[in-house]
């Protein structure tokens, strides 16, 4: 029985026909929706706004919604995306002068709150907020740029969040984002993760219960 | 027979049904799909971008698409739009250093050119630029926040605008976007306009037809 | 009898005994405060905030209170300066990019709304918002910076303000700040100008009454 | 005999009889006027700048001055504020590019230094600087926002940076700024801060005497 | 008798070879050297500062520094450019919130001071600093990207300048920027211009005096 | 034989005449050309962009050219500076905010990358990059600001860079800039640099020959 949470991306999915797309690869296995939102600021890119993530609430959409916000500066779209349904909102720290401030400002609007490190962000921002961590993500490759794999070093980062998480003795989930899919799921699972990002490694399958569950298989030989 | 034409705003329509709504809003008698793009920057609120509109396509919409970018800067948004598949695209020049660079950059990438005035936006901004614009976008509430009515002094406006286009020999199609309904759309038709951006006066509708053809009747009226 | 009003400028006061400065210029003759709020952005010096104007309201000022915000960006302040005892905030356009939004935000917080001019800057920015303003205020110098004397073309500029006022029938006080004395006033009146700000003229004086007597006489010169 | 400063933040006192309020709580026995400078773009308000300054030693005031820069950019302000009487200028590294060079700057208008660690900001900001610091501030709340209380894992930060200062071998205050009270003073001096920042503890009292006396005797039970 | 000044700008020059290029341009018969500096911020380009100028006036060069500034903010590069050697600095009035005081700051570092107008850039902003103009630039094509032809609208742009120079009564030159070259400069000329920047058409000629003759041979047919 | 690189700074050069001035270093025994380019925006100063470094290319100039981005932000002149004949490029981590993306586009554009650290940045930035970097550039003063001398405590940190770039196992260059001469030079190799940049101690020199000869004569003291 598994801890390893599978969280498909919305930026591979038909936005065209998204609450459908979405209850399907929940229907699938997914256990939880994860949403990029992009300002084409922190990120040379622009997604999609609190008003997509209502629309999936007010669709039936019932899954944790995990809110990755890929934006700067980032205070004024928490209580907007709580209000429109997220369950988990994170950050970059680059992206907020004031980090606990905007940590503390997601847990009063009631959603649990992260941390999200760029592939050359060190660790050391995490020093003073690991008490106010639910989720730590790790990206595996650079946010907002289209066409990268998974940057290999990024399984050693995953171990030394994972100890710094256990030396704090707190329940932090560590969620890694970027080129991941069967073929490499289980080693980066096996470096610590337990929440796992996938866009198109499920999206673009014409399966996604196939494609869920390979991972799922993979993931079961690291628990196992 | 009308040469005045309805542009559903999307902002209004249901994402997690985006194809079929847009879809529906069309077979009911809307000639253009309006798209009102925020960045969180330039007004506080984020949207959606450029995969949105591609999403449409993808579905096979092929009205016209008309891209309002409430964004600063403006330039880079701009190929994305195009290459996703818009047809119009306008701007604010408040959010462009180099507005007449701007305008030649839309027409470059296919589509036709427009700039954008808020309420409190002079009229000279247009003295040098008439020659490069295919659309004029008055807004009768101020972008980017909710909850407001067509503010009257509008209607002045679009004829002193009108007359302007009128000067310049040119065919510039001259739009409004905010609080239009059915019981305004014509005396802001006589005050000049010809394309009508609604977003709740359709879609918060059950039956989108009854509500273009209401706005198409008071049109009537004008033309006739 | 006067219609001209007389406001202080705090800048000048002494900021160790502000209470009774400001008591003082008001038992003096003096009908209005008037606030200079600088944010070391919008202009290169930092002054004060809304805690200042609301330990005047404690201390039992209740005279007019003119807030001049030299800031940018500049809504997050009005609620602030209105809830710490505003009566008018005003400011400049080229630090809002929705100025019809932002004078509309004074409103809704009860006070009254104005722009003001630089030195430089064209009347056009009023074209379109004469029926939201209560005071058009014109620097007769460059706001933030020191040691400037009244510059002479702003009489030419109160003239055509004026005719703009009148123009709209409407009620629109026109504020002038920046070098105005007892030796230049009358004709900064004959220009169209009825509140006049002033710092050190006033406050750098022994008899706060006698200079506000000195600039009375000449306005009743004018008004006469 | 006490190494222990005690610096009330003017941030709670009255505004509008800042120069009596001052010498009130410095004859009570503060040791230092703490300074909180904030231009509502580092931080969401904006409080008072150099004049202020500059009109409490026009007063008379000559206790040390500790002016907490809670600004950016930072660098135009030092020499206003050493010129205006600064003794003490403290800034935070994320406002400045160029810290070396900022550090070197308060030093050069004849101030001491210091850097301003926010809650979540880890420690090696300091590595490259201990040479050049006077002062180390560690906030136990965020700047800038209202009605907050002592964040406690500020004493393992201050037992930290308290190692950190004396493995430099320099003598380099260790200062703390958030929710310190009597009731709390002496845990936070056993962590190793020797200069307490106080608002509301000492200015929202009738006695500010029987406040400072209160932390001192607190105080007394660490350095017996 | 020519009161037409060719302006040469560097931007084609060869800057391996810079003293020597700008030298055999000026003994062609250049009346002025033209200074395009870009800072990758306010255009997509960086250029040269104002070591580059200094470097020509170490050379030897003494003909007169013409530096249009494409740069924001604006300020600190002024004093600047007037000791590395200027003698007349221009900039974009949309890149300094306060024109006037930019303007007056030009000529207090002992520079003659002009304003650009991008294409798009309407009249107005001229309104109020008539009396403080030595200069008006007109841009011909947009600033800070390349390969682009002489905008023929700006012929009826120049008009309108010149009857507004004419109408003040001042004197003031009225430059050009973009696109001009011999086959040209007379219907610019004949539409108001009094001073040419010519780049390309000139240092990418082999013989940079026969490139000067023909420009003033065409100017010959406008003043004769 | 020296695997110490001497690469004189452009900055000190005759830029009348840098053709002559460069390749006259290079013949005097400089290995590498370093180009320090500064935007007015990360430091206080303009220098020169990629149409500089061309022309030195079409000069004839075949050394390595190693450009110092002082610029904020970085991404756009990677390409051009590429494209002009750049053979390293160096940025500081705190100029990008997505420092791995940008060393890949450095080397996606054929070119070396290295980040850059100021006197105060701390080590902790190259934590998770040392496989991309191929030089690490200390900086021994304060970039952008004149007249400042080698900061003592880069020793320490050029040892404590060297032993983590020995950790690595990589070939990774140590390159400091900054107050660098012959008197000095020894010491700063013995902890680790080699590679040194140097503007008047060589520029300023009658002899260039001599004083680089001076260099590598400390030098071979240590590598000896």
């Amino acid at each position: 029985m598994s801890s390893f949470l599978i969280a498909p991306s919305i930026l591979s999915a038909d936005f065209a026909r998204l609450g459908d797309d979405v209850a399907k690869v929940l229907s699938a296995g997914a256990d939880v929706i994860h949403f990029d939102v992009m300002d084409n600021h922190y990120v040379p890119n622009l997604t999609f706004g609190p008003m997509v993530c209502q629309s999936l609430r007010d669709y039936g959409i019932t899954a944790p919604i995990d809110v990755h916000l890929m934006v700067k500066p980032v205070d004024s779209l928490i209580p907007a995306f709580a209000k429109a349904g997220a369950d988990i909102i994170t950050f970059h720290p680059e992206a907020s002068e004031h980090v606990d401030r905007t940590l503390q400002l997601i847990k009063d609007n009631g959603c649990k709150a992260g941390l999200v490190l760029n592939p050359a962000t060190p660790l050391h921002c995490l020093d003073y907020v690991m008490d106010k961590l639910d989720v730590i993500l790790l990206m595996s490759v650079n946010p907002g740029f289209g066409g990268q794999s998974f940057i290999p070093t990024t399984l050693d980062k995953l171990k030394a969040v994972k100890a710094k998480i256990e030396a704090s003795g707190r329940d932090i989930r560590l969620q890694v984002d970027g080129g991941v899919k069967a073929s490499n799921i289980a080693e980066i699972a096996q470096a610590g993760a337990d929440m796992f990002v996938a866009g198109s490694a499920i999206f673009s399958q014409t399966d996604y219960k196939q494609a869920i569950d390979e991972m799922r298989a993979e993931l079961a030989k690291v628990s196992g």
